[in-house]
Protein backbone atom coordinates (compact mmCIF):
# COMPACT_ATOMS: atom_id res chain seq x y z
CA UNK A 1 0.00 0.00 0.00
CA UNK A 2 1.31 3.79 -0.76
CA UNK A 3 2.20 5.67 2.33
CA UNK A 4 -0.25 7.92 2.34
CA UNK A 5 -3.13 5.73 3.17
CA UNK A 6 -4.36 2.82 6.26
CA UNK A 7 -5.48 0.28 3.32
CA UNK A 8 -4.48 -1.02 -0.02
CA UNK A 9 -6.73 -1.22 -3.29
CA UNK A 10 -3.99 -3.83 -4.52
CA UNK A 11 -5.49 -6.98 -4.04
CA UNK A 12 -8.86 -6.13 -5.60
CA UNK A 13 -7.03 -5.07 -8.26
CA UNK A 14 -4.76 -7.86 -9.18
CA UNK A 15 -7.67 -10.77 -8.23
CA UNK A 16 -9.54 -8.95 -11.42
CA UNK A 17 -6.91 -8.13 -13.47
CA UNK A 18 -5.43 -11.69 -13.32
CA UNK A 19 -8.98 -12.96 -13.86
CA UNK A 20 -9.37 -11.05 -17.22
CA UNK A 21 -6.01 -12.03 -18.05
CA UNK A 22 -6.10 -15.92 -17.74
CA UNK A 23 -10.31 -16.43 -18.42
CA UNK A 24 -12.17 -13.60 -20.12
CA UNK A 25 -12.54 -13.85 -23.80
CA UNK A 26 -10.73 -10.29 -24.42
CA UNK A 27 -7.96 -9.96 -26.36
CA UNK A 28 -6.90 -6.30 -26.14
CA UNK A 29 -4.31 -4.33 -24.08
CA UNK A 30 -6.56 -2.83 -21.17
CA UNK A 31 -5.85 -1.43 -17.83
CA UNK A 32 -8.07 -2.73 -14.23
CA UNK A 33 -8.25 -0.35 -11.94
CA UNK A 34 -10.62 0.66 -9.01
CA UNK A 35 -14.27 1.97 -10.63
CA UNK A 36 -15.59 3.27 -7.20
CA UNK A 37 -13.22 4.39 -3.81
CA UNK A 38 -14.38 0.91 -1.95
CA UNK A 39 -13.47 -2.59 -3.34
CA UNK A 40 -17.03 -3.49 -4.67
CA UNK A 41 -15.80 -3.22 -8.39
CA UNK A 42 -13.09 -2.52 -11.26
CA UNK A 43 -13.50 -1.47 -13.90
CA UNK A 44 -11.80 -2.34 -17.82
CA UNK A 45 -10.47 0.09 -19.61
CA UNK A 46 -9.21 -0.15 -22.93
CA UNK A 47 -5.54 0.99 -23.39
CA UNK A 48 -6.27 3.66 -25.94
CA UNK A 49 -8.81 5.90 -24.49
CA UNK A 50 -7.79 5.28 -20.44
CA UNK A 51 -5.90 8.14 -18.59
CA UNK A 52 -5.47 8.87 -15.18
CA UNK A 53 -7.82 11.94 -14.27
CA UNK A 54 -6.90 12.36 -10.70
CA UNK A 55 -4.09 12.09 -8.74
CA UNK A 56 -4.55 10.14 -5.61
CA UNK A 57 -8.45 8.68 -5.57
CA UNK A 58 -8.76 4.67 -6.02
CA UNK A 59 -11.25 5.69 -9.24
CA UNK A 60 -8.40 7.87 -10.87
CA UNK A 61 -8.55 5.75 -14.20
CA UNK A 62 -11.17 6.78 -16.62
CA UNK A 63 -12.19 6.04 -20.27
CA UNK A 64 -12.10 9.39 -22.30
CA UNK A 65 -15.19 10.39 -24.75
CA UNK A 66 -16.32 6.32 -24.52
CA UNK A 67 -17.39 4.08 -21.75
CA UNK A 68 -15.42 1.67 -20.15
CA UNK A 69 -15.37 -2.04 -22.43
CA UNK A 70 -17.01 -3.39 -19.13
CA UNK A 71 -17.13 -3.57 -15.64
CA UNK A 72 -15.97 -6.48 -13.15
CA UNK A 73 -16.94 -7.32 -9.55
CA UNK A 74 -15.96 -7.91 -6.51
CA UNK A 75 -16.98 -11.60 -7.27
CA UNK A 76 -14.98 -11.60 -10.70
CA UNK A 77 -18.35 -11.60 -12.75
CA UNK A 78 -17.92 -9.54 -15.80
CA UNK A 79 -19.90 -7.22 -17.55
CA UNK A 80 -19.12 -6.15 -21.36
CA UNK A 81 -20.21 -2.71 -21.56
CA UNK A 82 -20.03 -2.47 -25.24
CA UNK A 83 -20.41 -4.66 -28.15
CA UNK A 84 -16.80 -3.99 -30.47
CA UNK A 85 -14.86 -5.61 -27.95
CA UNK A 86 -11.77 -7.75 -29.53
CA UNK A 87 -12.18 -11.61 -28.78
CA UNK A 88 -9.71 -14.48 -28.52
CA UNK A 89 -8.28 -16.01 -31.49
CA UNK A 90 -5.49 -18.25 -32.42
CA UNK A 91 -1.84 -17.74 -31.16
CA UNK A 92 -0.74 -18.55 -34.68
CA UNK A 93 -2.34 -15.30 -35.89
CA UNK A 94 -0.66 -13.03 -33.42
CA UNK A 95 2.56 -11.04 -33.75
CA UNK A 96 4.90 -8.86 -32.43
CA UNK A 97 6.23 -5.47 -34.28
CA UNK A 98 8.50 -3.51 -31.50
CA UNK A 99 10.50 -1.38 -33.92
CA UNK A 100 10.04 2.23 -32.72
CA UNK A 101 12.00 6.13 -32.64
CA UNK A 102 11.43 7.29 -29.25
CA UNK A 103 12.90 10.62 -30.80
CA UNK A 104 9.26 11.98 -30.28
CA UNK A 105 8.68 15.49 -28.17
CA UNK A 106 5.11 16.19 -26.48
CA UNK A 107 4.97 20.22 -26.54
CA UNK A 108 1.86 21.86 -24.33
CA UNK A 109 0.61 24.34 -26.31
CA UNK A 110 -0.19 27.81 -23.65
CA UNK A 111 -1.10 31.29 -24.81
CA UNK A 112 2.02 33.60 -24.70
CA UNK A 113 4.45 30.32 -25.79
CA UNK A 114 6.89 31.09 -28.07
CA UNK A 115 8.21 29.05 -30.96
CA UNK A 116 11.67 29.03 -29.48
CA UNK A 117 10.13 25.37 -27.52
CA UNK A 118 9.56 24.02 -30.90
CA UNK A 119 12.85 25.46 -32.75
CA UNK A 120 14.44 23.48 -29.55
CA UNK A 121 13.13 20.22 -30.63
CA UNK A 122 13.97 21.00 -33.54
CA UNK A 123 17.64 21.53 -32.89
CA UNK A 124 17.82 18.85 -30.62
CA UNK A 125 17.15 16.44 -33.83
CA UNK A 126 13.18 15.21 -32.66
CA UNK A 127 12.02 13.09 -35.49
CA UNK A 128 8.30 13.99 -34.84
CA UNK A 129 6.03 16.35 -32.53
CA UNK A 130 3.04 16.02 -30.41
CA UNK A 131 1.36 19.20 -30.25
CA UNK A 132 -1.22 19.43 -27.30
CA UNK A 133 -3.18 22.40 -28.51
CA UNK A 134 -5.92 24.87 -27.28
CA UNK A 135 -9.58 24.47 -28.23
CA UNK A 136 -10.21 22.88 -31.29
CA UNK A 137 -6.31 22.35 -31.90
CA UNK A 138 -4.93 26.04 -32.30
CA UNK A 139 -1.55 26.85 -31.27
CA UNK A 140 -0.87 30.80 -31.92
CA UNK A 141 0.63 32.81 -34.93
CA UNK A 142 3.65 33.55 -33.33
CA UNK A 143 4.51 29.90 -34.25
CA UNK A 144 4.02 29.75 -37.67
CA UNK A 145 7.34 30.63 -38.79
CA UNK A 146 8.51 27.57 -36.59
CA UNK A 147 5.83 25.26 -37.93
CA UNK A 148 7.12 26.03 -41.61
CA UNK A 149 10.43 25.31 -40.23
CA UNK A 150 8.86 21.75 -39.19
CA UNK A 151 7.78 21.25 -42.41
CA UNK A 152 10.83 22.17 -44.67
CA UNK A 153 12.91 19.91 -42.70
CA UNK A 154 9.57 16.91 -42.73
CA UNK A 155 9.42 16.63 -39.13
CA UNK A 156 5.80 15.54 -38.80
CA UNK A 157 3.80 17.32 -36.10
CA UNK A 158 0.22 16.20 -34.89
CA UNK A 159 -2.27 18.00 -33.05
CA UNK A 160 -4.56 17.23 -30.36
CA UNK A 161 -6.45 18.75 -27.94
CA UNK A 162 -6.05 20.22 -24.44
CA UNK A 163 -9.50 19.59 -23.26
CA UNK A 164 -8.91 15.51 -23.79
CA UNK A 165 -12.74 15.29 -24.28
CA UNK A 166 -13.83 16.20 -28.50
CA UNK A 167 -12.04 15.85 -31.63
CA UNK A 168 -9.79 18.50 -33.25
CA UNK A 169 -10.98 20.32 -36.13
CA UNK A 170 -8.67 23.30 -38.09
CA UNK A 171 -11.23 24.02 -40.57
CA UNK A 172 -13.58 26.36 -38.40
CA UNK A 173 -11.45 28.74 -37.40
CA UNK A 174 -8.48 31.08 -39.57
CA UNK A 175 -5.81 29.66 -37.23
CA UNK A 176 -6.46 25.98 -37.69
CA UNK A 177 -6.20 26.35 -42.15
CA UNK A 178 -3.30 28.26 -41.64
CA UNK A 179 -2.05 25.36 -39.26
CA UNK A 180 -3.27 22.81 -41.99
CA UNK A 181 -1.31 25.05 -44.31
CA UNK A 182 2.02 24.61 -42.85
CA UNK A 183 1.69 20.45 -42.92
CA UNK A 184 0.14 19.88 -39.49
CA UNK A 185 -2.68 17.18 -39.01
CA UNK A 186 -5.61 16.35 -36.92
CA UNK A 187 -4.87 13.73 -34.61
CA UNK A 188 -8.88 13.41 -34.13
CA UNK A 189 -9.84 12.02 -31.15
CA UNK A 190 -6.45 10.47 -29.47
CA UNK A 191 -5.35 10.84 -26.61
CA UNK A 192 -1.97 12.81 -25.64
CA UNK A 193 -0.62 9.78 -24.40
CA UNK A 194 -2.17 7.33 -27.26
CA UNK A 195 -0.96 10.03 -29.75
CA UNK A 196 2.43 9.90 -28.66
CA UNK A 197 2.68 5.78 -28.32
CA UNK A 198 1.50 6.04 -31.94
CA UNK A 199 3.98 8.12 -33.05
CA UNK A 200 7.28 6.58 -31.66
CA UNK A 201 5.67 3.21 -33.50
CA UNK A 202 5.25 5.19 -36.21
CA UNK A 203 8.34 6.66 -37.07
CA UNK A 204 10.06 3.27 -35.89
CA UNK A 205 8.84 2.32 -39.48
CA UNK A 206 8.69 5.09 -41.70
CA UNK A 207 9.94 8.96 -41.66
CA UNK A 208 8.02 9.70 -44.94
CA UNK A 209 5.77 12.63 -43.31
CA UNK A 210 2.89 11.88 -46.12
CA UNK A 211 3.27 8.09 -44.86
CA UNK A 212 3.28 8.98 -40.70
CA UNK A 213 -0.01 10.82 -41.13
CA UNK A 214 -1.84 8.58 -42.90
CA UNK A 215 -0.98 6.06 -40.11
CA UNK A 216 -1.53 8.19 -37.38
CA UNK A 217 -4.94 9.68 -38.97
CA UNK A 218 -6.09 5.74 -39.48
CA UNK A 219 -7.86 3.83 -36.53
CA UNK A 220 -6.17 1.20 -35.60
CA UNK A 221 -6.74 -0.45 -32.09
CA UNK A 222 -9.25 1.85 -30.68
CA UNK A 223 -7.25 5.51 -30.37
CA UNK A 224 -9.62 7.58 -32.92
CA UNK A 225 -13.03 6.82 -32.60
CA UNK A 226 -16.03 7.26 -35.33
CA UNK A 227 -18.16 9.41 -32.77
CA UNK A 228 -18.19 9.99 -29.30
CA UNK A 229 -21.07 8.74 -27.04
CA UNK A 230 -23.28 11.33 -25.39
CA UNK A 231 -22.72 9.26 -22.29
CA UNK A 232 -18.94 9.24 -22.86
CA UNK A 233 -18.58 12.91 -21.70
CA UNK A 234 -18.64 13.30 -18.09
CA UNK A 235 -22.36 14.23 -16.81
CA UNK A 236 -22.33 15.61 -13.72
CA UNK A 237 -20.40 16.33 -11.05
CA UNK A 238 -22.96 16.91 -7.84
CA UNK A 239 -23.75 20.22 -9.39
CA UNK A 240 -27.35 18.82 -10.56
CA UNK A 241 -30.57 19.23 -8.26
CA UNK A 242 -31.70 16.18 -6.82
CA UNK A 243 -28.21 14.28 -7.38
CA UNK A 244 -28.14 13.16 -3.79
CA UNK A 245 -32.17 11.77 -4.08
CA UNK A 246 -30.59 10.20 -7.25
CA UNK A 247 -27.73 8.38 -5.91
CA UNK A 248 -29.58 6.92 -2.70
CA UNK A 249 -31.49 5.16 -5.63
CA UNK A 250 -28.64 3.31 -6.39
CA UNK A 251 -26.83 3.23 -3.10
CA UNK A 252 -27.69 5.13 0.54
CA UNK A 253 -24.54 6.21 1.40
CA UNK A 254 -23.84 9.13 -1.39
CA UNK A 255 -19.91 9.10 -1.27
CA UNK A 256 -20.17 5.37 -2.94
CA UNK A 257 -21.58 4.62 -6.22
CA UNK A 258 -21.34 0.70 -5.98
CA UNK A 259 -22.01 -1.41 -9.25
CA UNK A 260 -23.57 -4.03 -8.92
CA UNK A 261 -23.22 -6.08 -5.58
CA UNK B 1 -21.57 31.23 -34.72
CA UNK B 2 -18.82 28.65 -35.68
CA UNK B 3 -19.01 27.58 -39.19
CA UNK B 4 -19.51 24.10 -37.94
CA UNK B 5 -22.80 23.91 -36.43
CA UNK B 6 -26.42 25.66 -37.74
CA UNK B 7 -26.97 27.34 -34.21
CA UNK B 8 -25.15 29.80 -31.73
CA UNK B 9 -24.86 29.75 -28.13
CA UNK B 10 -23.87 33.30 -28.16
CA UNK B 11 -26.87 35.21 -27.23
CA UNK B 12 -27.26 33.66 -23.86
CA UNK B 13 -23.93 33.53 -22.96
CA UNK B 14 -23.63 36.83 -23.62
CA UNK B 15 -27.22 37.73 -21.67
CA UNK B 16 -25.94 35.65 -18.53
CA UNK B 17 -22.78 37.06 -18.74
CA UNK B 18 -23.60 40.41 -18.72
CA UNK B 19 -26.59 39.84 -16.45
CA UNK B 20 -24.08 38.71 -13.78
CA UNK B 21 -21.34 42.01 -14.66
CA UNK B 22 -23.83 44.27 -13.95
CA UNK B 23 -26.34 42.97 -11.57
CA UNK B 24 -25.14 40.14 -9.40
CA UNK B 25 -23.51 40.97 -5.96
CA UNK B 26 -20.06 39.04 -6.96
CA UNK B 27 -16.67 40.58 -6.99
CA UNK B 28 -14.52 37.37 -9.21
CA UNK B 29 -13.09 36.71 -12.38
CA UNK B 30 -15.77 34.62 -13.25
CA UNK B 31 -16.82 32.83 -16.65
CA UNK B 32 -20.00 32.31 -17.35
CA UNK B 33 -21.06 30.05 -20.32
CA UNK B 34 -23.57 27.28 -20.91
CA UNK B 35 -23.84 24.47 -18.09
CA UNK B 36 -25.54 21.80 -20.55
CA UNK B 37 -25.80 21.81 -24.44
CA UNK B 38 -29.38 23.93 -25.09
CA UNK B 39 -29.83 27.07 -23.78
CA UNK B 40 -31.61 26.36 -20.61
CA UNK B 41 -28.87 27.21 -18.39
CA UNK B 42 -25.48 28.80 -17.51
CA UNK B 43 -22.42 27.70 -15.23
CA UNK B 44 -20.74 30.13 -13.16
CA UNK B 45 -17.47 29.62 -12.79
CA UNK B 46 -14.36 30.75 -10.71
CA UNK B 47 -11.75 31.75 -13.44
CA UNK B 48 -8.56 29.96 -11.53
CA UNK B 49 -10.34 26.78 -11.34
CA UNK B 50 -11.99 25.93 -14.20
CA UNK B 51 -10.73 24.43 -17.99
CA UNK B 52 -12.08 23.57 -21.20
CA UNK B 53 -12.71 19.83 -20.82
CA UNK B 54 -14.28 18.97 -24.27
CA UNK B 55 -12.97 20.45 -27.49
CA UNK B 56 -16.60 21.12 -28.99
CA UNK B 57 -19.41 20.98 -26.84
CA UNK B 58 -21.67 24.07 -25.63
CA UNK B 59 -21.15 23.09 -22.00
CA UNK B 60 -16.74 22.33 -22.79
CA UNK B 61 -16.15 24.32 -19.38
CA UNK B 62 -16.03 22.63 -16.41
CA UNK B 63 -15.24 23.67 -12.62
CA UNK B 64 -12.05 20.74 -11.60
CA UNK B 65 -12.12 19.76 -7.76
CA UNK B 66 -14.89 21.81 -6.69
CA UNK B 67 -18.72 22.67 -7.93
CA UNK B 68 -18.86 25.84 -9.52
CA UNK B 69 -20.19 29.00 -8.18
CA UNK B 70 -23.53 29.33 -9.21
CA UNK B 71 -25.90 28.44 -11.76
CA UNK B 72 -27.88 31.34 -13.82
CA UNK B 73 -31.19 30.16 -15.55
CA UNK B 74 -32.42 31.42 -18.97
CA UNK B 75 -34.25 33.90 -17.21
CA UNK B 76 -31.13 35.38 -15.42
CA UNK B 77 -32.25 34.08 -11.81
CA UNK B 78 -29.08 33.47 -10.09
CA UNK B 79 -28.41 30.48 -7.74
CA UNK B 80 -25.23 30.48 -5.78
CA UNK B 81 -23.30 26.87 -4.70
CA UNK B 82 -21.27 27.90 -2.62
CA UNK B 83 -20.80 30.00 0.18
CA UNK B 84 -17.65 31.48 -0.18
CA UNK B 85 -18.34 33.98 -2.73
CA UNK B 86 -16.53 37.31 -2.96
CA UNK B 87 -18.70 40.02 -3.09
CA UNK B 88 -18.82 43.18 -4.48
CA UNK B 89 -17.03 46.67 -1.87
CA UNK B 90 -15.40 49.79 -2.32
CA UNK B 91 -14.00 51.02 -5.56
CA UNK B 92 -11.38 52.73 -3.31
CA UNK B 93 -10.37 49.14 -2.52
CA UNK B 94 -9.14 47.87 -5.48
CA UNK B 95 -6.02 48.22 -6.92
CA UNK B 96 -4.51 46.49 -10.22
CA UNK B 97 -1.22 44.93 -9.80
CA UNK B 98 -0.41 44.40 -13.64
CA UNK B 99 3.52 43.35 -13.00
CA UNK B 100 4.37 39.96 -14.68
CA UNK B 101 7.22 38.45 -16.53
CA UNK B 102 6.28 36.37 -19.15
CA UNK B 103 9.40 34.51 -19.26
CA UNK B 104 7.64 31.15 -18.10
CA UNK B 105 7.56 27.95 -19.90
CA UNK B 106 4.75 24.91 -19.34
CA UNK B 107 6.17 21.59 -19.75
CA UNK B 108 4.09 18.20 -20.44
CA UNK B 109 6.36 15.33 -19.16
CA UNK B 110 5.81 11.75 -20.85
CA UNK B 111 7.39 8.56 -19.59
CA UNK B 112 10.61 8.51 -22.08
CA UNK B 113 10.79 12.52 -22.01
CA UNK B 114 14.39 13.61 -22.25
CA UNK B 115 16.41 16.11 -19.84
CA UNK B 116 17.25 18.43 -23.21
CA UNK B 117 13.58 19.35 -22.96
CA UNK B 118 14.02 20.95 -20.09
CA UNK B 119 17.95 22.34 -20.35
CA UNK B 120 16.93 24.24 -23.79
CA UNK B 121 14.01 25.81 -21.17
CA UNK B 122 17.33 26.88 -19.48
CA UNK B 123 19.38 28.00 -22.48
CA UNK B 124 16.46 30.08 -23.67
CA UNK B 125 16.60 32.55 -20.40
CA UNK B 126 13.06 30.97 -19.00
CA UNK B 127 12.78 32.39 -15.46
CA UNK B 128 10.39 29.48 -14.30
CA UNK B 129 8.80 25.99 -15.37
CA UNK B 130 5.01 24.62 -14.63
CA UNK B 131 6.28 20.92 -15.05
CA UNK B 132 3.25 18.67 -15.55
CA UNK B 133 3.50 16.04 -14.01
CA UNK B 134 2.42 11.92 -13.72
CA UNK B 135 0.63 10.23 -11.23
CA UNK B 136 0.87 12.20 -7.39
CA UNK B 137 3.81 15.25 -9.78
CA UNK B 138 6.27 12.99 -10.76
CA UNK B 139 9.14 13.05 -13.50
CA UNK B 140 11.95 10.03 -14.22
CA UNK B 141 15.27 10.17 -12.79
CA UNK B 142 16.54 10.84 -15.94
CA UNK B 143 15.05 14.59 -15.54
CA UNK B 144 17.34 14.66 -12.52
CA UNK B 145 20.79 16.37 -14.38
CA UNK B 146 18.34 19.03 -15.72
CA UNK B 147 16.67 19.48 -12.27
CA UNK B 148 19.57 20.15 -10.60
CA UNK B 149 21.14 22.49 -12.85
CA UNK B 150 17.93 24.52 -12.62
CA UNK B 151 18.76 24.72 -8.81
CA UNK B 152 21.65 25.68 -9.06
CA UNK B 153 20.58 28.65 -11.64
CA UNK B 154 17.94 29.66 -9.33
CA UNK B 155 15.10 28.60 -11.96
CA UNK B 156 11.84 28.10 -10.01
CA UNK B 157 9.60 24.84 -11.24
CA UNK B 158 6.73 24.24 -9.77
CA UNK B 159 4.69 20.93 -10.26
CA UNK B 160 1.37 20.01 -11.39
CA UNK B 161 -0.51 16.50 -11.94
CA UNK B 162 -1.68 15.75 -15.37
CA UNK B 163 -4.65 14.01 -14.34
CA UNK B 164 -5.85 17.92 -13.58
CA UNK B 165 -8.24 16.36 -10.63
CA UNK B 166 -6.39 15.74 -7.61
CA UNK B 167 -3.07 17.44 -5.19
CA UNK B 168 0.55 16.82 -5.86
CA UNK B 169 2.42 15.00 -2.75
CA UNK B 170 6.31 14.11 -3.47
CA UNK B 171 5.88 12.79 0.27
CA UNK B 172 4.66 8.89 -1.07
CA UNK B 173 7.32 8.06 -3.48
CA UNK B 174 10.95 8.26 -3.49
CA UNK B 175 10.93 10.05 -6.58
CA UNK B 176 9.04 12.72 -5.45
CA UNK B 177 11.25 13.36 -2.54
CA UNK B 178 14.45 13.17 -5.07
CA UNK B 179 12.78 15.55 -6.71
CA UNK B 180 12.00 18.06 -3.45
CA UNK B 181 15.83 17.11 -2.60
CA UNK B 182 16.89 19.33 -5.92
CA UNK B 183 14.43 22.21 -5.35
CA UNK B 184 11.05 21.08 -6.62
CA UNK B 185 8.07 22.84 -5.49
CA UNK B 186 4.27 21.22 -5.40
CA UNK B 187 1.71 23.45 -7.13
CA UNK B 188 -1.31 21.70 -4.52
CA UNK B 189 -3.84 21.60 -6.76
CA UNK B 190 -3.69 24.03 -9.00
CA UNK B 191 -4.47 23.49 -12.49
CA UNK B 192 -1.58 23.98 -15.12
CA UNK B 193 -3.12 27.23 -16.88
CA UNK B 194 -3.79 29.14 -13.44
CA UNK B 195 -0.28 27.81 -12.08
CA UNK B 196 1.28 29.31 -15.20
CA UNK B 197 -0.81 32.69 -14.61
CA UNK B 198 0.37 32.60 -11.07
CA UNK B 199 4.05 32.42 -11.68
CA UNK B 200 4.10 34.95 -14.43
CA UNK B 201 2.41 37.42 -12.26
CA UNK B 202 4.74 35.75 -9.32
CA UNK B 203 8.32 36.57 -11.29
CA UNK B 204 7.10 39.94 -12.01
CA UNK B 205 7.59 40.87 -8.16
CA UNK B 206 10.63 38.76 -7.62
CA UNK B 207 13.17 36.51 -8.46
CA UNK B 208 13.90 34.83 -5.39
CA UNK B 209 13.25 31.20 -5.01
CA UNK B 210 12.39 31.10 -1.91
CA UNK B 211 9.90 33.93 -2.42
CA UNK B 212 8.57 32.62 -5.42
CA UNK B 213 7.61 29.37 -3.48
CA UNK B 214 5.91 30.71 -1.28
CA UNK B 215 3.47 32.53 -3.23
CA UNK B 216 3.04 30.06 -5.51
CA UNK B 217 2.34 27.69 -2.60
CA UNK B 218 -0.25 30.40 -1.05
CA UNK B 219 -3.60 30.12 -2.11
CA UNK B 220 -4.91 33.90 -3.31
CA UNK B 221 -7.77 33.79 -5.54
CA UNK B 222 -9.21 30.32 -5.20
CA UNK B 223 -6.40 28.46 -7.13
CA UNK B 224 -5.39 26.32 -4.49
CA UNK B 225 -8.30 24.72 -2.46
CA UNK B 226 -8.23 23.06 1.25
CA UNK B 227 -9.48 20.42 0.26
CA UNK B 228 -11.27 18.06 -2.92
CA UNK B 229 -15.20 18.16 -1.94
CA UNK B 230 -16.13 14.35 -2.89
CA UNK B 231 -18.58 16.53 -5.16
CA UNK B 232 -15.97 17.76 -7.10
CA UNK B 233 -14.51 14.74 -9.26
CA UNK B 234 -16.44 13.57 -11.93
CA UNK B 235 -19.00 10.65 -11.27
CA UNK B 236 -21.01 9.22 -13.57
CA UNK B 237 -19.77 8.93 -17.02
CA UNK B 238 -23.29 6.96 -18.14
CA UNK B 239 -21.92 3.20 -16.86
CA UNK B 240 -23.58 3.28 -13.78
CA UNK B 241 -26.85 0.75 -13.94
CA UNK B 242 -30.09 2.58 -14.34
CA UNK B 243 -28.61 6.15 -14.96
CA UNK B 244 -31.06 6.35 -17.73
CA UNK B 245 -34.13 6.15 -15.18
CA UNK B 246 -31.94 8.58 -13.36
CA UNK B 247 -31.56 11.22 -15.77
CA UNK B 248 -35.33 10.92 -16.27
CA UNK B 249 -36.23 12.12 -13.07
CA UNK B 250 -34.68 15.50 -13.76
CA UNK B 251 -35.71 15.03 -17.73
CA UNK B 252 -37.72 12.94 -19.50
CA UNK B 253 -35.27 13.33 -22.50
CA UNK B 254 -32.31 11.65 -21.65
CA UNK B 255 -29.69 13.98 -23.96
CA UNK B 256 -30.31 16.85 -21.89
CA UNK B 257 -30.23 17.71 -17.86
CA UNK B 258 -31.65 20.82 -17.59
CA UNK B 259 -31.64 23.35 -15.07
CA UNK B 260 -34.44 25.05 -13.30
CA UNK B 261 -36.85 26.12 -16.11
Amino acid sequence: RSSDRPSSDGPLNIINASTIAGYVDLAETVICMHGGTSDSYNLIHRGTRVRKMHSSRRDAFRTISDVPLGIIDANQQVTFLKDDVKRRGDMADMWVDTKIDPKVAMLYFYPGMDQDMLHSVIDNDYHGVIFISTGLGHVNTDMYPALERAQEEEIPICIVVEPLWGFTNLRVYETGRDMLARGIFEGANMLPCAAYAKMIWTLGHTRDVKEVEKIMTTNIAGEITDRELNKGYMIMQGVEPGLDDMLKLVDENPREHRWGI
